[in-house]
């Protein structure tokens, strides 16, 4: 683990448990009352600091970042595509001016008025646009799991272990935190006895557990990003939930894989971590055995120790089970390689391109990221804090994905990546 | 069929070859060496003409045009947006523009200086910010064919005939007419006798004939577009190449489906021919058994007459061999079932979405939509005219696709869809 950061004290209120501490500063787009202009914050304790009024009150000056318009926009996407040096330099000029002994900020009353959002009161935009989404499926005990359930067989697919398996997803259903979920109708296979299929609502609806990655700056079409400099293409990370209808996904998914049942949505958490933040929390991937290709070694594989939790709050039982824990370290390909290898057919990624992990399962039942793992296809009832159980979701359950990295007296936290399941509103 | 549009001269020439003719205006985007900001134009004969010179001109003076900025944008989308009112009274306002007996444009000299432009010296660009790009799998000879020489299966998969098949496919990576391809590399299936995959340039490179539709008017996420109203929702048409690695797909594509197989490039043809132009040329479709579920039954199914041609011009031999003629009618599900499916779950449309056929497969062998199903997975050589044959394409090799709507004297035509192989970039 890389050396914890020294303490900095902030004069902005930060409970010993908030996720949003001095050492964390992510960046998501926030409306507030007053303005319904969506625009660039950072997230401290309670509160949201609006990064156009600090560009606008001209307290972003180092080099990169004086003249550009970058927190004058609706998105982070014109940020994301300045690199590392200028994600440096903002980091340093928001601690500085967050730090209980820098009075440009403390002591301006008016500033700190206009700049100030409290964060139960802002409106979570989309952090980016989003031009491509790619899910990938990373989780060596998901992908046999899967396989398990789905095709009845107990081994990896056969390029598993060599190629970080990914497929395109939709970005236009991607949503924030806090987004209600209809439940989709769709096609489900014959049920037996029948050359038919049925159309209906889904009834295997499920949650992924997953992570996802913000692209920084991308590369030209027909260019690869070697892996060895794979992390400076990479901005930060948020939670997601790849919602997914399990009977549509398996009547539609062969020959050419997930469509339908996973286009309905796909919520992400607001707030983007930085790789900076991520820093104190790096730690070793698993071993890799074969040895990945030379385009997918990395001098130094890193993976990142993210504790993970999924709850399910039924209507009406506003505590919820926590029915799984896992954690972003259990994943077998890094964050360096999926991006290696997503570019070197010589695609293009562009800055708010959007890659995620794919399921983050864990070795035991109570790390299992999805409800198909953790009932086994349905075979099984996971059973509910509140006495309950269940093999998939019902209507009026809420589905809360959370994350944390625990520094020395401090958090490094994701907040909550949530959606609550509604009734299918189709006619049949 | 239809009954053909009464004839209208135009000021402009237009040779009896050409598929630009009154009965046309397709719509591109396009910039020139006098004006870099890509904007909106209309192909006439050789000519373009440019929307934006038109409406600052104050000519479109119908009441949904009037008072709009779509034709000051550097994307169709705003436009698009707007549904079918607005394109019938932009249709008919350049139609009547460009009548051989409307002075307005025809006598005003230096407007005709501003507003046209050779269509030999414009630069093509996207005609739409294509948020989510979608390709289907509509044609039943190829879905046949690909399922006796990719899985050895003399069958249809078994939900084929009910569920629209589809994949996301890589927005990013879309070009328009003429940008050079680069081979990319990959992951290919180990060797016989060896356990680990290759790393190579593709050697199996292949076109896919395809034509795709622009969406006009979304769809709100959570609600679906009946198959009643989805031409409503169809902007219009384009020539499409989905360039394909057959060896990287083979390998990767179990079980999420196609990657980096086909997200190296799509190439599409500039301008976007609109259903109203294509009215003429309404065939009926394949009939359908079995019936398709309701959600998917048209009150009248319709295809569109339109004939498809690829050439390959190898290095050197500018005239080349036309290796497929193939036709759109050949698809089994029509553009509105495909729109309709696509969001029967609730999936979100937006304007400027890309939603392909999938290859355009006949029945005979010279309707084959691509070199895999032409030579049969590599088994057969395809013979060109000049002397020399192809399993797949060899860098060098030009592929132009081709299409057009044969009316009484008149061509609707869709231009042409190129791209050239260019040699592998990666140093493998
Ligand atoms: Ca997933
Ligand atoms: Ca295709
Ligand atoms: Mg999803
Ligand atoms: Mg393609
Ligand atoms: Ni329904």
């Amino acid at each position: 683990m890389a050396p914890s950061p020294s303490p900095i004290a902030t004069f902005v209120p930060v409970a010993p448990d908030s996720h949003f501490s001095i050492h964390n500063l992510p960046y998501g787009v926030f409306s507030s009352r007053s303005d319904a202009t969506p625009r660039p914050g950072v997230a401290i304790g309670e509160q949201v600091l609006d990064l156009s009024a600090i560009a606008a009150a001209g307290l972003f000056t180092g080099p990169l970042l004086r003249d550009s318009d970058c927190f004058h926009q609706t998105s982070l996407n014109r940020f994301m595509a300045m690199g590392r040096a200028a994600w440096k330099e903002a980091r340093g000029t928001v601690q500085k001016l967050l730090s209980a002994d820098e009075p440009a900020l403390r002591d301006n009353t008016d500033l700190r008025k206009k700049a100030f959002f409290p964060l139960n009161e802002v409106k979570m935009e989309l952090p980016a646009v989003i031009g491509d989404y790619t899910d990938f499926f990373s989780s060596k005990h998901h992908a046999l799991n899967c396989g398990k359930i789905f095709r009845g067989v107990d081994a990896l697919p056969d390029n598993w272990l060599h190629v970080p398996i990914a497929y395109h997803g939709r970005s236009s259903s991607i949503v924030t935190s806090g987004h209600p979920i209809t439940r989709p109708c769709g096609q489900v296979a014959p049920a037996a006895g029948s050359s038919s299929p049925a159309f209906k609502p889904s009834s295997l609806l499920d949650f992924e557990l997953e992570m996802a990655m913000f692209v920084g700056p991308g590369n030209e079409l027909g260019t690869q990003i070697p892996v060895e400099s794979a992390y400076d293409h990479i901005f930060g990370l948020v939670l997601m939930n790849d919602w997914s209808a399990r009977d549509i996904q398996r009547w539609e998914a062969i020959p050419l894989g997930p469509f339908l049942g996973k286009s309905f949505a796909t919520t992400i958490s607001p707030w983007i971590v930085t790789l900076e933040a991520l820093e104190p929390f790096i730690c070793n991937p698993p071993a890799q055995d074969p040895p990945p290709l030379p385009y997918l070694k990395e001098p130094q594989g890193k993976s990142y120790d993210i504790a993970l939790e999924v709850t399910i709050k039924p209507d009406g039982d506003p505590k919820g089970s926590t029915i799984c824990r896992s954690n972003f370290k259990h994943l077998y390909w890094t964050l360096g390689q999926q991006l290696a290898h997503h570019t070197v057919n010589g695609c293009n990624l562009r800055p708010g391109d959007l890659l995620a992990s794919g399921t983050i399962s864990g070795p035991e039942q109570g790390s299992l990221g999805c409800l198909l793992e953790q009932s086994w296809g349905g075979r099984e009832q996971v059973a509910l804090e509140n006495g309950g159980s269940r093999k998939f979701l019902e209507d009026g359950d809420e589905v809360v994905i959370s994350g944390q990295c625990k520094g020395d007296g401090y958090l490094v936290g994701f907040g909550t990546c949530s959606g609550k399941l509604e009734p299918p509103r189709c006619s049949c």
